[in-house]
C-alpha cells in the first residue's frame, strides 16, 4: 500500500537515523502511529516512525464520514493529511518493516528489513490489524467497487441497493442490521448452520423483514463488470447483489510482541491500561492492535490511543531525566 | 460565544422538536457533543443537541496544531467544520441553555431557557469546563493577543519570547516546562510561597535556567497595546513579557447533574466508566467535563468520548427494542 503514497524519505534514510537512541519509536503509520508522532513532537521527545504500510487499514475505506472535521473524505486522502502533518513536525518516517526486536539494558534494538538496527528507550506498537479475507476470485478486484470490509464506513453508499454480508459473528450481525437501514435487501451468507452472534442481535435480524439468512453456504466467487453484480455460492446458487461486506474478522498484527513477553488478550490484541501501557513499562500499544476503548475500532479511538501513548512516553522521559 | 457563529436554527426551533421523545439528547456543542451527534446520526438514533455556547472552550485557541488531519487551524474554524458536519447529517442543534432536568419513568425532561421542555430516553453531558479566570484588567482584552489559557495549544507561538505563567499547580508547572523549550525566558508567578506541583516537576523547574519563579505575588493588571507588553504585580514590580499563560485551573460545568444524583469525582468532574456511562444507566458524560482518559483534556479525547457515548446509547436503544 505504500506505493500509493509519494515516498520522499530518502533524505531521512541516511545512516544518522541509526546512530540515534530515540526516546520513542513508533511502529506503524496508520492513524494511531501518526497521531503518536504528532503528539510526541509537541512534547519534544526524540521520535521516529517505522511505517512500511503507510496509512493503515483505513485507506481501504471509500469514504470516511465519521471523523470529525471532515464531512466526507477518502481514507487515503485523510491519511495523507495525517502524514503531511507528521512530516511538517519533522518526525522522521522510515519505509522499513520491523522484523525483530530485542530489549536489553533498557534499550530496544529494532531490526528492520533494511538489515539495520534502530535503538529506542520506548516503543509503541501501532501495527493495526489485517482483515481476514475470503481469498476468492473477485475479492481483490472489486475492493472499493462493491466489496467492503467496513459496514460502518460504507453502509451509506448502499441506499436502496441489495447487499450481502459474509460471516456469522457479531460483526456480521451488526453490519447486517446497520445495512438494513439503508439497503432494500440484505443477505447474510454464513458457512455455519446458525448465526453465532449474540442472541439479541440474532433476534433482531430474525424480526427484520429486509434481512435474509443463507446458512451452510460459502461464497465461491464475486462477479461483476465495473461494479459487483452477483456472487456464486457453493450451494450452486447465484445471488444478484450490489455490494459484498466481508465481515469474517480481523487479525491483530502483534507477532512482534511475542519475543518481548508482551501480554495479549484471548483474541490476540495487545493488552493495555488506560495510559496505553502494556505489561512492560516502556512498551505501549495503540489503535486497532490494542484492546483499548472497549474494542471500539474507529479512527477517533486510534488517534486518542496514539495521543495518550505519546503523553505517557513523554511523562516517562521527564521522570527518568529527573531521577538521573 | 455563540454569536461568533452564524445561527441558522430558526427552522429547527419550530414546536415539533418539543413533541418528540429523543433517543439521545446531547447537552453541549463542543468537540465531544458534536462528535456524539455525528456518531449518533450514523447509528440512526433520534438525536438532538442543545448548544448555547457553540464550539466549546477550544474556540479560544489561536491555533490548533495537534488535531490530526489539520496542520494548523484556529479552534473556531475547526469547530465550524464540526458543526457543519453535524448539520449535514440533519441532527438538530438548538441554541437553548438547559436550566433544569428531571428524570421520571425512564424519561428525561430537559427544561431550557426558552421555557420549553424536551424529552429524551438518554442524555449526554458534554458541557465542558469554564476556565478559572484572574478577573483582572487586560485579561479579556488581550485574549489571543498574548493571553492564553492553553500552553499546549500556544507554546509554539512564543519562540524566543518572554512569557509568564500564572499559577503554581501541576498545570502551571508543566506549562512552564513546555514553554521553556520555546521561549527565551519564563516566569512563574504564584501567589503562594512554594509551588504545589509534584516534586519532580518542581525539581525540573529549579534546574531549568530559563525559568524564574516569583512567589508571593499576584498579577494586578496586564498591560500592552496591540499585544501584551507587561504585567503589574502586587509586589510593586512590573515584568516585561510577551505572553501570559493563565493556568489557575478549570471548573467543570456539572451543576446540572446534581439533581439527578450523578456522581462527581473529588474535583467535580463527572465520573464515567469505559463506555462513558455515569452511575445512572442512561446518563453519559464525555469531553472535558468527564473524568475519562486519565484526565487528558484534549480534542482527541473529547471526540473519542463523544463517539463512545453515542455507541453506548445506540446499544442501549437496540437492546431495549429487543426487550420490548
Amino acid at each position: 500500500m505504500d506505493l500509493k503514497f509519494s515516498v520522499d524519505t530518502k533524505k531521512k534514510q541516511d545512516s544518522s537515523v541509526y546512530d540515534e537512541t530515540y526516546d520513542f519509536l513508533i511502529i506503524g503509520g496508520g492513524a494511531a502511529g501518526y497521531t503518536a508522532g504528532i503528539y510526541a513532537s509537541r512534547f519534544m521527545i526524540k521520535t521516529i516512525i517505522l511505517a512500511k504500510n503507510r496509512g493503515g487499514t483505513i485507506i481501504d475505506a471509500h469514504v470516511v464520514e465519521n471523523y470529525p472535521g471532515f464531512k466526507s473524505i477518502s481514507g487515503m486522502d485523510l491519511m495523507k493529511k495525517f502524514e503531511d502533518q507528521v512530516k511538517s513536525l519533522n518526525v522522521p518516517i522510515l519505509d522499513e518493516e520491523v522484523i525483530d526486536i530485542d530489549h536489553n539494558d533498557g534499550i530496544y534494538h529494532v531490526k528492520t528489513d533494511n538489515n539495520k538496527v534502530l535503538k529506542a528507550k520506548q516503543i509503541l506498537f501501532a501495527t493495526g490489524t489485517a482483515r481476514r479475507k475470503l481469498n476468492i476470485e473477485g475479492e481483490e478486484n472489486f475492493l472499493g467497487k462493491g466489496v467492503s470490509y467496513c459496514a460502518t464506513c460504507d453502509a451509506f453508499f448502499f441506499k436502496e441497493k441489495t447487499v450481502g454480508i459474509v460471516g456469522g459473528s457479531d460483526a456480521a450481525a451488526t453490519a447486517a442490521l446497520l445495512l438494513s437501514q439503508f439497503a432494500k435487501q440484505v443477505y447474510i451468507i454464513y458457512r455455519g448452520n446458525k448465526l453465532r452472534a449474540e442472541p439479541y442481535w440474532v433476534d433482531m435480524i430474525e424480526k427484520d423483514s429486509k434481512i435474509k439468512i443463507i446458512t451452510d453456504a460459502n461464497v465461491l466467487r464475486i462477479n461483476g463488470d465495473n461494479f459487483v453484480k452477483s456472487v456464486d455460492l457453493d450451494t450452486g446458487e447465484n445471488i444478484a447483489l450490489d455490494g459484498v461486506f466481508i465481515e469474517i474478522g480481523s487479525v491483530p498484527t502483534a507477532s512482534l510482541t511475542k519475543k518481548l513477553g508482551i501480554e495479549l488478550d484471548d483474541k490476540g490484541y495487545i493488552k493495555v491500561d488506560a495510559s496505553m501501557k502494556t505489561n512492560i513499562e516502556t512498551a505501549y500499544a495503540a489503535g486497532d492492535v490494542s484492546n483499548a476503548f472497549n474494542q471500539m475500532k474507529q479512527l477517533v479511538t486510534a488517534v486518542t490511543g496514539g495521543a495518550i501513548a505519546a503523553e505517557t512516553a513523554y511523562k516517562y522521559i521527564k521522570q527518568s531525566k529527573k531521577q538521573r
